[in-house]
């Protein structure tokens, strides 16, 4: 290993940055992390950036940006492969982790509607989606059998966002999708997933889409941070 | 090679599709090409795309989507390898990949303007982002050296796409953008990018956004399409 300690830079509840902290845990890097706040981009940030976007990983002098980029270096670089062997079985994961970053885009709107016929329809399209996911996978436990792999790391954060709402039965993403509950139990027991985040992240969660004037916040576990804690870390 | 021959299922005009075609003739692969309209969705298409989007490759059984991840992979099973050796630089090279997604997402968003204003504000947007772009490469002509790579082919379309628009001097994209400007005419000038869109791709292209009411379609060089087809091909 030349190269040096890597530095993830991401905001504290960022599931984009959380993908790459959980592939750093699974490996055993010694890595750094720098926390902004949401929407917050100094200069020397924006100089690292040329999205504007966390998460960044700086290695030496060069910046790498987007998620799945960073976790593709890391893959390369420190051991043990999280991705398969063959290309084709590779290029299956790698598609599944772009149809991750779809649903945490439906999440986002979910969590930021305004009003309750927003979140029901941004929930729709969630549910949609869970429902190709539904049809696309055989989880057993992890997406790809016993071994975790990059797509583990991919759609970790999204369940976990998704566990902080207590949705009445009839809008439970999970109820009717046995494969996806069963996977993401599997994902939110892992060492390397509980401590992709910072203790408060429930309560950093509920302030800043709460903040934004969300209407789903009502359906976090209250506004009693234990009950969200013990929900996350006992689905 | 025991894979299969690839089909790539795709728009005409589909910028992302266009990259893996760039790929695959930088390639000299064996492939065949479907081609559906814009919007078109059949269930054997949903059924292989759960994201509902173009570009696909069918690999035997195996449905592989999103073009970055398409390239990856092509770029893994048929030489020459046009992704660098070093993992660091692979990383530099694929953000900047996902980079190219914005700027055609701005471009998008030029060409689909309903009217003036909308236009000039997604025309200064992705002025903003070639700046970052200016000052983030060193093209030599392209962007990795003498050696084509998987960024120039992520860019390629972009380039092509802005190189239709006749814009008055001061809205020029490449004006005070020399090293962009270099970039693209050696782009433009490559067999593999300028055999990767269908003959008839410029009247393609100002018909879909004419009938998606965008403005910027009158500054396709004319309605005239030999005007636009000497344009693109003599940039």
């Amino acid at each position: 290993m030349t190269d040096p300690r890597p530095e993830l830079v991401s905001y504290r509840i960022c599931p984009f940055g959380q993908r790459a902290v959980i592939v750093l845990r699974e490996k055993g890097v010694d890595f750094t992390i720098t926390h902004l706040e949401p929407g917050e981009r100094p200069d020397w940030f924006l100089a690292l950036s040329p999205l504007g976007k966390v998460p960044v990983l700086r290695v030496g002098d060069t910046a790498i940006f987007e998620s799945s980029v960073i976790n593709e270096y890391l893959d390369e670089v420190y051991p043990p492969r999280l991705h398969p062997a063959g290309p084709l079985d590779r290029a299956r994961h790698r598609a599944w982790i772009e149809f991750a970053a779809a649903l945490l885009a439906d999440q986002f709107a979910m969590m930021s509607a305004p009003d309750e016929g927003g979140f029901r329809e941004a929930l729709q399209k969630a549910a949609a989606r869970l429902d190709s996911l539904e049809q696309g996978i055989d989880p057993g436990p992890y997406f790809d059998g016993a071994a975790f792999s990059l797509v583990d790391a991919a759609f970790a954060p999204a369940f976990m966002r998704l566990d902080l709402l207590a949705l009445p039965a009839e809008l439970d993403p999970y109820r009717a999708r046995p494969k996806i509950d069963r996977w993401r139990r599997a994902l939110a027991a892992r060492d390397s997933v509980r401590d992709s985040v910072v203790e408060d992240f429930p309560e950093r969660f509920g302030r800043f889409f709460g903040s934004k004037g969300g209407v789903a916040v009502r359906f976090l576990a209250g506004a009693d941070g234990d009950a969200l804690q013990r929900r996350r870390i006992n689905p």
